[in-house]
């Protein structure tokens, strides 16, 4: 469970932007701040089983887009090149400009 | 009219993955392989105006997700930092493993 909550957070960190309002409410409640199904939907007065249908939906369409645009999946292997190059560097504090463009590299994720 | 062409190309390859496959042959089509309007609408049997509206409507759409998602912009900052870095390392032949994580990184894009 950790691991599809940890993956729900990235790919809604990714995607978020192509969700309807309700349902960046409903996943960003469930995901980013633990409420439970039974409390975002008193929240919003609706039934418990809306607010599952509507995370499982939105579930869905973060993995659909995934499989198309694979952010998180090009994310990670930045992540993996970025942190070799900086091992690289670490040996050599004359090469500081070079340090900074992987820095800034690794901030555009 | 080639700027836009260029941004629309760029685009395209972005999120082609999030259109619908006459969008994609429309778009591909118009753009990449440079048929005329007409030549498109006679090899689909539709009127002219339909793949103009299909395509202004794709074109709008495509916008709209880079409004959202940023990979165009991101991607040129990227291009940026990747040749800068490029021209460090250029003096360097005795890093070439730090090379090759930017080449790495850039074929990503």
């Amino acid at each position: 469970m950790l691991e599809k909550t940890t993956r729900m957070n990235y790919l809604y960190d990714f995607y978020q932007a192509l969700l309807t309002p309700k349902q960046q409410s409903y996943m960003s409640l469930y995901y980013l701040d633990d409420y439970s199904l039974g409390e975002i939907a008193e929240e919003y007065n609706v039934s418990r089983q809306a607010v599952y249908d509507n995370i499982k939906r939105t579930e869905a369409m973060l993995e659909e887009y995934e499989e198309k645009l694979l952010l998180f999946e090009k994310f990670q292997e930045r992540k993996v090149l970025i942190t070799r190059m900086k091992e690289c560097l670490n040996e050599k504090p004359e090469l500081q400009t070079l340090s900074d463009y992987v820095a800034a590299i690794e901030k555009l994720d």
